[in-house]
């Protein structure tokens, strides 16, 4: 039967070529089995929402089972975001079913919770291309399906996307509905607030459904989270209240005028009984829960009596990450995004790590507390990153110290710019991309006064499958402009060991160092530290015909490259030789070893993983030209347009910054 | 007595000259005459904060008296931030009269409200150096005073930065007192509900006060303001709880622990009786108030009331902006920053406009109406700046379609996202420096999908007197690596107009337009408008020696620094002519130009108000350098260190883009 639906013009992208189409074949027969071992009777004959609505409202209990069993299998084999996704099935069939999608707008706040969406929304056949190159997107894509109405890599956007579309519906007169899917983790972040301020105080007809499980990857934390818990000891209270108002609504007894009336006395009856305020309704957004977000009938019902209510409301739920299988629901922050696992049994399968180097990440973790244990001033900041940037080691260990402030870029800078004013020495650690959201924190907080801030941005450079919105691209070009800041990228664990080192020294202001996602080089990576000069790279090899300057790990790979070019041309009888300098830092720049290169080489390479326009590559360019040097410079970096997801290599490919293209480039350079 | 304390070396900075040491005796000798007239016996008495603290606190009313009385009469004659700064008076002293400042900590939320804080800080006699050149910087700034602790020019991060300092000295294990100053304005800010988050999960002693007078500069909006709102109301039970409370712990009846047990059934007990919610106490934060912000005495009392308590705590004060200065009271927008007026009858002191060029923000203001009227697609957005961007204009003709939505620059984009995603066409209008809070919104919410959202950036370049937090350095350099963006800046307000409508027109994508503070070029700016290429700039003058590309209004300094250049060589008998183009466009740039030049011109000057470092010069030096030309680039723009406040001229003076540094620069250009 799935065998039937595959439609290959829908896979077939100009990127697509045919290893892909075999592994796509490959993955729908994996598919045509799992289908017929799991029972997807219901799920076979949905192909979009339309379907859905067809079926019995007893049904859709069913097509929650079948979802849930098809994401299980699906994403045993084929990895991705697992514990969010199990955790939003009743509620997407829920929206899907009373909502007329894709005419009503569903806008999710992180998309890793979508993939249920994607299932429901014509795309169950290429599930299996999910994160691959050319496959669907990691995140729901409004260029990839009708249905994906917004961007949504990093969290908290939705409230105020959702709020521009249901102000637009407004302005036409249509009658068109928006709802906005947020978790509690996102709730912390300042955007989703001034989204709710705003949606406060503007017409719209806006639904907010507030996903609360406690969580965002790891566990929530801050006062939102303490509010909605108290939120839920309130429960009895306002089911009581929102049911008996439905009861009388539907037999007649109460309009949507006289229930106006009778909410501020209702309000206060329940904060009196229940112990707690509500901030939403104190807001003017009307406040629905909290419910379960696992009982889809109940959840259906519910939908159908505020879908049509004006203003701005809320919708509070409860559910649980991982739900409906027991190994993620014990332990939902390891579940965000598991790899492999046996289905039957929870087993995770994990690739022999033994003599791999470790993960920057980890360097990262050990390597903080191994300084903050020497210097008492260190702390440790994470905006809801504890897990994924490893701090949660420091964490462990000096509790006092590290502070997760909750998924908040731009208050964890000004944070640290407070207690580095009063004499800490924090580190912050950031993903790149996230770090976006803190630039005027760090220009305006940090680097005025040239606060002595270490700035931890792990992801940088590209990513891999989370794709477009995770590329921790733009962080050397942003900053590079910046007055008073030290910029560096680490080639391997030593160098980034020795960053560190160097970074929380007495007076050395605003420091970023960048390192990227996954292994790094060493399995012997604790070595001892050391001070490096500020502003100083490293000769790693001399050579006569081409200078290479590169900055960070990608040093590696052109290593690698120079030594294949070197003994392809010495095969060839060509004696060739291309000197290596890792820059290490590309703010202050190293005028000495720019000054030997104009003075030796006719020709010089540049090579970063971040976007070309405004880095490492137009750095070396404005010393040389300002500087009398005409050398010809190949920069090589991310190209002038968005990269999608697959993997590192198959990116790195594409963006022409691979060991091949560096040896093209080499071989084009010493042509002619 | 004045005279006495001037202390020449307090003023005397490195940059100082003798035309500001001039000044600078003048003005004293004003503030001489003028505390002569309106008696500042108790304020001449007080140099710093312990000479505050030795009055009886009977006296202070006269030290409010006599601060406003002399804010007033400074500001009539040296222009600055006026209605705030009179709003908080009383707050002020009561800080500085109760806390150990400097050693406590005060963080000023924007510090425009802060020159009684200055006053009462030793720098009554540089006073009159306010926002000038080489004097006192126009908002708190760490590195001028001890008494300033942090950066404050953007809004919003008082509370984050407060946290880390409270952090700190409990950490420090010191018994520094932090305190947040924060307006209600302020408090919309995403970053100030982050900061709140994060105090109410993090131990901390830290004490908020939210100054409400129901301002930022224009009213504030959105649920907030409504949420204060009620808890105006509910006064009454406040102030009588507090002080019963208060009462009962001085006769030694209630202990701090039993006081904490009974607060559950006081909140609910409120809400019943006020019909409101309490967000903070939701939050765990302990809230104080609605107080009268005004009464010095009572504030005192009352914060030596809760100065020692445990905890996070927020005390909620109302002032009203201008207070004690009835035309200031009664148009706090209008007199945020009034310029010149007679103090005796309030009458602003207006240069005569007559056949003057109009603003570039009323050019914006009003062509967007004109635009608008035509396309009903159009709608315009302000986060919190519809008078500073003249956004007003359309707000009064059209205010379905015109935005507020509160200090939230981010919200502001990812609002316009959404509207364009269903079909809108929102014209984004932010302060350059402020845009830096959007910067990841611009990035991930509206780039990736290229939609059509025009962004507006007013005050781009210098600013002026607003100093270094304020100087739209960044934008071009920062937004120039984002893929799908359109980038340009508009050489006057012909320009401004063709750019506003060729943005409109279907599918132009992200477009940005970014225009300077002050005035244009034309009276006659009304001009039809059409559409301008994309990418493509004019030649405006032919010439043999140099090219010179510039970007935006500075090509006006540009033609005239070439005039004067071109006959003051004529009159030496040196034939040399400089061609000039106005590029419009920094991305994408126009390559027909650079071609040209690059075929034609040995020597190139580019000239831009924003960084040097990734800008427009950068820009032409890749083209140059990919293309095989080998032209000496001159790259005029910012520099790469923080540039503080002073008149336009003086720091384009400083900053070497102004006519005379045009013109040095083309000489040293053709010499040789």
């Amino acid at each position: 039967m799935s065998i039937a639906r595959i439609d290959l013009n829908k896979f077939l992208t100009p990127s697509t070529d045919i290893l892909h189409l075999f592994l796509y074949l490959c993955r729908n027969i994996t598919l045509f089995k799992m289908s017929n071992h799991s029972s997807t009777n219901l799920l076979d004959s949905i192909h979009t929402p339309a379907d859905l609505r067809r079926l019995p409202i007893e049904k859709l209990p069913q097509v929650c089972q079948e979802l849930r069993e098809c994401l299980i299998q699906e994403l045993s084999i084929n990895p991705g975001h697992f514990a969010s996704s199990l955790g939003v099935i009743e509620i997407t069939v829920a929206l899907h079913y009373v909502f007329s999608t894709p005419e009503d707008r569903i806008v999710w706040d992180v998309g890793h919770q979508a993939y249920a969406h994607k299932l429901l929304t014509d795309r169950r056949e290429r599930f299996c291309t999910n994160r691959k190159l050319g496959g669907l997107h990691p995140f729901p894509s409004p260029s990839e399906s009708e249905y994906d109405t917004f961007t949504c890599g990093h969290a908290s956007n939705s409230i105020s996307a959702a709020l521009g579309m249901a102000v637009a519906s407004r302005l036409e007169k249509s009658n068109r509905k928006v709802i906005a899917v947020i978790g509690d983790g996102s709730m912390t972040g300042g955007l989703a607030f001034e989204g709710l301020n705003n949606a406060a105080g503007t017409p719209n007809d806006m639904l907010i459904i507030l996903n609360d499980n406690n969580m965002s990857i790891d566990h929530s934390v801050g006062g939102m989270k303490e509010y909605l818990h108290h939120l839920h000891t309130g429960s009895t209270y306002n089911n009581l209240r929102n049911r008996a108002a439905q009861r009388l609504m539907q037999w007649g007894w109460l309009s949507d005028d006289r229930k106006k009336r009778i909410i501020t006395f209702n309000n206060a009856m329940k904060a009196l009984l229940n112990n707690q305020q509500n901030i939403f309704e104190g807001m003017n957004i009307r406040y629905f829960g909290p419910r379960d977000g696992h009982d889809v009938i109940e959840l259906v019902n519910t939908l159908r009596n505020i879908k049509d209510m004006r203003g701005p409301k809320l919708l509070h739920l409860h559910t649980r990450k991982g739900k409906g299988y027991e190994p993620a629901e014990k332990n939902a922050t390891e579940w965000h995004a598991p790899g492999r696992f046996n289905p039957e049994t929870g087993e995770r399968i994990k690739s022999d790590n033994t003599n791999q180097p470790p993960r920057y990440q980890d360097v990262f973790g050990h390597t903080i507390v191994e300084l903050a244990r020497q210097n008492p001033r260190i702390v440790g900041i994470t905006p809801a990153m504890p897990t994924g940037c490893s701090l949660n080691i420091m964490m462990n260990e000096m509790p006092d110290r590290t502070f997760d402030v909750g998924i908040a870029e731009g208050h964890a800078v000004t944070f640290s710019a407070g207690l580095a004013t009063d004499g800490m020495l924090p580190f912050c650690n950031i993903y790149s991309a996230f770090a976006q959201r803190s630039y005027d924190n760090i220009i305006h907080d940090v680097a005025i006064e040239g606060l002595d801030v270490v700035f931890c941005f792990d992801r940088a450079g590209l990513v891999g499958e989370d794709g477009a919105t995770h590329h921790g691209a733009f962080d050397m070009a942003a900053l590079r402009p910046i007055p008073n800041i030290t910029i560096s990228s680490p080639m391997d664990e030593h160098e980034l060991r020795h960053l560190m080192y160097t970074a929380q020294l007495p007076d050395k202001g605003p420091f970023v160092i960048r390192y990227p996602r996954g292994n790094g080089e060493h399995t012997d990576w604790e070595c001892p530290m050391h001070e490096v000069p500020i502003g100083k790279g490293r000769k790693l090899k001399d050579g006569q015909n081409v200078a290479l300057l590169s900055i960070g790990p990608l040093g590696n790979t052109a290593q690698r490259a120079i030594e294949t070019f070197e003994r392809k041309a010495a095969e060839q009888g060509r004696q060739l030789s291309v000197a290596h300098y890792d820059m290490r830092f590309l703010k202050p720049i190293d005028e000495d070893i720019l000054d030997e290169v104009g003075r030796n080489f006719a020709n010089v390479v540049t090579l970063e993983d971040g976007v070309r326009n405004g880095g490492l590559g137009t750095a070396v360019m404005e010393y040389m030209n300002e500087h009398g040097f005409n050398p010809r410079i190949k920069r090589l970096g991310l190209p002038d347009h968005f990269i999608e997801h697959g993997t590192v290599a198959e990116l790195q490919h594409l963006a022409g910054i691979d060991e091949a293209s560096i040896i093209d480039t080499l071989e084009g350079m010493t042509q002619a």
